[in-house]
C-alpha cells in the first residue's frame, strides 16, 4: 500500500482525520498511575484504549520520550505496539542532516520504529531529505509552515523571487514528492488564511496540522480552510491532558468526541 | 564558568582546535569488537583511550545512536562518562520545535545527558531557540550554513532585504547570543570563503566546523578562513574510520596527530 492508500485507509476506517497527539509528559501525568512500572507507558495505553475508534492516527512527539532517558525505547517500542494495525501513527522528529546522518535517522524511525510517518525539518535541502523518501509505503511530512510565534523569524522572509520561504519550501517539497507521492506538509491550524492558500498551492499534499486545541487554532477554521485536501489534523493536550485525575482516559474521549464532530 | 570560558580552557589545555566526531556506526565496526557486550561504547572507548590528549573536544553524532535502538542511551551516557572532564562535548542533535517541546529536547541534552553543547536547527524561530539559550554554562550552535550540496536549496536563497538566508539566521543568532553569549554557528569546512565572510559578520561567535576530511574541506583552509575567531574543527570518519582493523585505535590516533598540526 503506498502512504495515501494508507492515509484514506485509515480515514475512511475510522470517519475521521483526528489524530491525537501521545506528547505524554512524565512529569505531569495523572497520580493515579504512580505505582506502574512504566508510567508512560500506562497512560499511553489508557488513552489509546479510550480513543481507538475515535482516531485515524496517533503521533508521537518525541522529544517527551527522549526526556524520559532509559526508558526512551521501550516506551515508544512499546506504545506503537498497543496501536490498532489499521491506525497511522506518526514519529513527530523533525529531524534532518547530511545523507549519511539522515540515513540513520530514517533506519530509526522508518525500520527500527517503523512509524507510518514522520515530520522533517526542509533547512538543509534535498540530500538531507532524500533519505527518508526512499520508502513508498512511508509518509514524510516536511516543516512549511509552522504554528508557533517564530515562524515570523524566518519562514515567513520575503524572497528577491517574490516568494515568502515558506511558499518555497513548499514549491521544492512538491517536487520532491513526485517520484513517490510520499511527501506531505506540516502546516499550523493557528494560520487559517496560510492554510488556505497553502491547500491551493499544493492540492495534491497532504497536510499534518497541529495546533488545534491549547495552541489555539479550531478544527471548524482548519476544515473550512483546507477543504477537500488530505488533511491530518493533530489535537495533544486538549485530549490527553483534558483531565489529570482518575478520569483522565474517559475524559481523554469526551474531548476526543468533541473535537470529531 | 561560562560557555566561552569553558571552550578556552579546552582549547589552552590541550593546544588544538581540533575535536573528533564519534559518529560510531554499528554496522561497520572493526570485527575485532563483535564480542563485546556493547561494541559501540567498547570502540568509543578505545578512541577516546587514543585520542583524549589531541582534542579539545568529542562531537556525538546523535542519529549513529538512535539508531542503536535499545542500546542509546547507555551507549550515549557510557560515553559521556568516559570522556575526561576537561574536553568538551557536542551533542549533534539538530532539534528545534515549539517552545514546550523544545524544553524537553533541553531538559534530554542539556540536564540528563549534559552535553557542554548542542547543535539546533534554526529554521522555526526564536521561541524553538530560547529554551536551549537558558543555561548560560551551555554552548547552542545554531545551523548557519551546512556542508552539504542541499544548502543550497534554501540557505543560499536570496532575501527581499539583500541578505541571503543563512546571513539573515547568522544576524538573528547574534541577537541571541546577546543575553548569555552562548550561541554559536555550525559552517561547514567546504565553503572557505562563505566562512572567512560570516567570521567577519559575526566575530564574536563561536563557530563549529564540520565537513574537513572525508566532505573535503581541509584544515589549512579552515584556519586561513577563521582567522582569529574561537573555532572547533569537527572531523569525524577522517579520525574514527581510518583503520578498520584491529589497529583501528592508533590510526585513529595517528589520524588525529596529522589533523592536529
Amino acid at each position: 500500500m503506498t502512504f495515501l492508500e494508507k492515509v484514506k485507509s485509515a480515514q475512511a476506517k475510522s470517519g475521521t482525520i483526528l489524530c491525537v497527539g501521545l506528547d505524554t509528559d512524565y512529569q505531569k501525568l495523572p497520580e493515579v498511575l504512580d505505582d506502574e512500572r512504566n508510567p508512560v507507558l500506562a497512560f499511553n495505553k489508557a488513552i489509546i484504549d479510550a480513543t481507538s475508534d475515535l482516531v485515524c492516527c496517533y503521533k508521537l512527539q518525541i522529544a517527551y520520550y527522549e526526556a524520559y532517558g532509559e526508558r526512551f525505547y521501550e516506551s515508544v517500542q512499546s506504545t506503537l505496539g498497543y496501536i490498532p494495525k489499521h491506525i497511522l501513527t506518526i514519529g513527530d522528529v523533525k529531524r534532518g542532516d547530511i545523507g549519511a546522518t539522515s540515513e540513520k535517522y530514517a533506519h530509526a524511525y522508518q525500520d527500527m520504529f517503523a512509524f507510518d510517518a514522520i515530520t522533517i525539518n526542509p533547512l538543509m535541502g534535498f540530500d538531507a531529505a532524500e533519505p527518508f523518501l526512499r520508502r513508498e509505503d512511508r509518509g514524510v511530512f516536511f516543516l512549511g509552515l509552522t504554528s508557533n510565534p517564530g515562524a515570523r523569524d524566518f519562514e515567513y522572509l520575503e524572497l528577491k523571487n517574490g516568494k515568502k520561504l515558506y511558499e518555497e519550501i513548499t514549491d521544492k517539497v512538491r517536487e520532491w514528492n513526485e517520484p513517490r507521492k510520499n511527501a506531505g506538509l506540516v502546516v499550523g491550524a493557528t494560520k487559517p488564511q496560510e492554510l488556505r492558500a497553502l491547500r491551493e498551492r499544493a492540492p495534491e499534499l497532504p497536510f499534518l496540522i497541529p495546533g488545534v486545541g491549547t495552541q489555539g487554532g479550531t478544527m471548524e477554521e482548519v476544515k473550512e480552510a483546507n477543504g477537500n485536501g488530505i488533511a491530518i489534523v493533530n489535537v495533544s493536550r486538549g485530549i490527553i491532558a483534558a483531565s489529570n485525575g482518575k478520569d483522565f482516559a474517559e475524559a481523554a474521549r469526551a474531548a476526543a468526541m468533541k473535537f470529531r464532530t
